[in-house]
């Protein structure tokens, strides 16, 4: 699937004010990730993975919250890295966020 | 580096017309690429390179080229994937369009 138009893309609900639609290569993943559910009180409760992960702040304000650093206030245009492994977490600080996210290698449990 | 705010970041003269300000993980990258030297009569000649691609098209309008694909007219929210290898380029159909780049591994000539 060498394309991804936003408009014909199969959109999968994450659960309530969270839809994320992706495009992979084999070992490189790509995901938009669509909140409408914020601002929220406080931070998702962390979370790891083995998969090296890039984002990219779309539209928005959120903090990024990334074991052994200091809290980050992002906004659109800000990127962030998350190591392998790495505890990470982020609070959305506006109603609607967009994020897009990278990892390698592909998460394969977002292919079910 | 964890976080790369865009009021902040190292950002690199391609050319006329061409920056970029990139993170990046050991295998992971992702490069947000601005043009203002658009629109384009034509498209960049092709190229390849070893390392997985994807895009994300945060503004403008282009036309993505991908060896042995049909071509693409491609706006803000698309997205495109490039394996291994496969040729590829894109024309901008606007002045000012901006991308993010993700790369396995990383482009190491970009770090220099």
């Amino acid at each position: 699937m060498p394309v991804l138009k936003s408009s014909e893309a199969t959109v999968t609900k994450v659960k309530e004010g969270v839809e994320r639609k992706l495009i992979h290569a084999e070992n490189l993943m790509m995901v938009v990730i669509d909140f409408t559910n914020g601002p929220w009180s406080e931070p998702e409760p962390p979370h790891s993975h083995v998969h090296e992960q890039t984002t990219y702040v779309a539209s928005g304000e959120i903090i990024f919250f990334c074991e052994g650093e200091p809290d980050q206030r992002l906004k659109a245009g800000d990127m962030f890295c998350v190591p392998s492994n790495k505890k990470h977490t982020i609070q959305l600080l506006t109603k609607e966020v967009r994020l897009i996210d990278s990892f390698n290698p592909i998460r394969q449990e977002f292919l079910v």
